[in-house]
């Protein structure tokens, strides 16, 4: 197998979610015969969405989509001949007539990044984190107002679903309910909103490693989760296959938010882009405040083994660009 | 055919909106494996939805649902024969086995008022319309604080999309996709939320009556619509069907509003359960400031005359229910 560079991977991936980003989240796109976004809006909404950020949640959707296309190992082809292969049959074989699965996962990428542009918009509010910076730019209030901002955050989760529910047969309507579904129920109350509602809740108070877990499992974990359940989801998945990446998610999402309560403690703002040591000023709990720092980052490395360990499980027969994520998220400098 | 009693129906149907959705807003609805909605955040969820409003989107998608499962004319039976039928059948015939036709319409019913509450929730926040008052009691800002109002906002646009996308059978995967597209796009960019930046940009401005209607067609036009066609999209509908229920949903999405901004002026706040005369007193173009209460009053009828067309030509053998929310949309007090 030739080697797979991450960077290259990702640069190719992250030019497909641009370019789809850049064509979804516009006046044009949501043109339904005399229906238009206003401007103003979709002014706000491309300015918290295009231009940034890492991307980590659609490059976890396409990385899935990848590796369950991949196939099992059972069915391991050398590299050469299942490129050709693919190449052959146009698409993975469990796809519906007509369906485009790149394009499936593209919009699933897409959606799950929209839920999460969403929410840091929101969360940036006055009336939330009260934050100016994010991504090294203004923040969504600071530049269009808190009105606005509370509108564009509440269509970027309206549009989420309509990138997952396109009229043309491009993705078959199982998918789409099943994408609706995952996405739906990672967004919600018992989700990340249901996690930023414990976070509300717990600024100055004493978590226990429990408490802080149950919190950063439904508010960051939820969606990264859903993100590779939402890859998988555009291919066709296997019950062990299914379990093995749910596992690797909840993994690699507590590790997320373990590293980033290390960063926020050892990072300057320039380099996070937002502005660093929030949590401690804001008095929030975080795995550094329970743990400490040594023992936080031996604990994403720990969370980091489940990852890879899941992964070995699904039997897939090539998930290097999940494991590479996984890597990236754990040993990430911002 | 018996005499039709819209307070009867209407108070029938309400009875099992209010138990659907006292039922699947709770945290024991949103428990899936050890996923919980925190009880805070879903208190504030329940005080937004529950015990209130005139539920007038559900009845909408109860109404169209009834209208298009009593069939076309041409299949007309006498009333006693029909209901037999149906009775024997147990659902109309274009569901697929194990469906559950009235759960799906509730479903439907319960998603679009909790998009409904969630933009209340949303624009009562001081930084759009600033307001304390709402069905007579304090709006959830007042009651809970501005970020537990923006998070249960947020929650309740997801929980939407939940109910729509159950796991089990209850609902045909291409139901479920097709219900979620309707209600996405009704309430994103190109639908409510886009109407509701329209109406923030359009504060001090004169607007023409093709403005002002292209902004009342979004804003709560997209919503009412998207009840009618979802209640239509739970049973199996011709296209001529469903073109003739689309122009009633646009004459009465319109209707509502011209209606609105006559009561805003005609009623007080106590009758309106709001606070009356917000938009003159913030300088809003409405149809009384442009046509005067006379020539208002009058559009409102020609458009009641205009749903009743539709209705007709939909040749559907019961729309007796839409009729009478037609009326009472047109002809209500508060």
């Amino acid at each position: 197998m030739s080697t797979f560079d991450l960077r290259d991977w990702s640069s190719c991936q992250l030019d497909l979610v641009e370019q789809a980003l850049e064509k979804w989240v516009s006046v044009d796109a949501t043109t339904d015969l005399d229906h238009h976004a206003p401007a103003d809006l979709m002014e706000s909404m491309r300015y918290a969405v295009l231009d940034g950020g890492k991307r980590l949640r659609p490059l976890l959707v396409m990385a899935a989509f990848e590796a369950v296309c991949s196939g099992l190992v059972a069915d391991y082809l050398p590299e050469e001949e299942r490129i050709d292969e693919t190449a052959r049959r146009g698409a993975p074989d469990p796809f519906l007539k007509g369906e485009k699965p790149t394009e499936a996962a593209l919009r699933a990428a897409c959606a799950v990044e929209l839920i999460h542009a969403y929410s840091l918009v929101h969360d940036d509010m006055p009336c939330m984190d009260n934050d100016v910076l994010r991504r090294g730019k203004p923040t969504v209030h600071v530049k269009f107002g808190q009105a606005s901002a509370l509108l564009a955050g509440d269509a970027l989760q309206a549009l989420a679903f309509e990138l997952l529910t396109p009229d043309s047969a491009t993705l078959a309507p199982a998918r789409q309910a099943n994408l609706c579904r995952l996405l739906a129920r990672a967004a919600g109350c018992a989700g990340m909103a249901g996690g930023q509602a414990i976070d509300l809740a717990s600024v100055g108070l004493k978590l226990t490693e429990l408490q802080l877990s149950e919190m950063h499992r439904l508010k960051t974990g939820a969606l990264l989760q859903a993100s590779v359940m939402m890859g998988a989801a555009c291919g066709d998945t296997t019950l062990q296959v299914g379990q093995a990446l749910q596992d690797y998610g909840a993994a690699i999402g507590l590790a997320f938010q373990v590293v980033d309560d290390i960063l926020d403690v050892t990072a300057d703002s320039a380099t996070l882009g937002k502005t660093a040591g929030k949590d401690a000023d804001q008095n929030k709990p975080t795995y550094v405040s329970l743990l400490g720092l040594a023992r936080a980052g031996a604990y994403a490395q720990e969370l980091l083994a489940q990852a890879q360990a899941a992964l070995r499980r699904s039997a897939l027969s090539d998930t290097r660009a999940l494991h590479g994520l996984a890597n990236m998220v754990v040993n990430r400098s911002n």
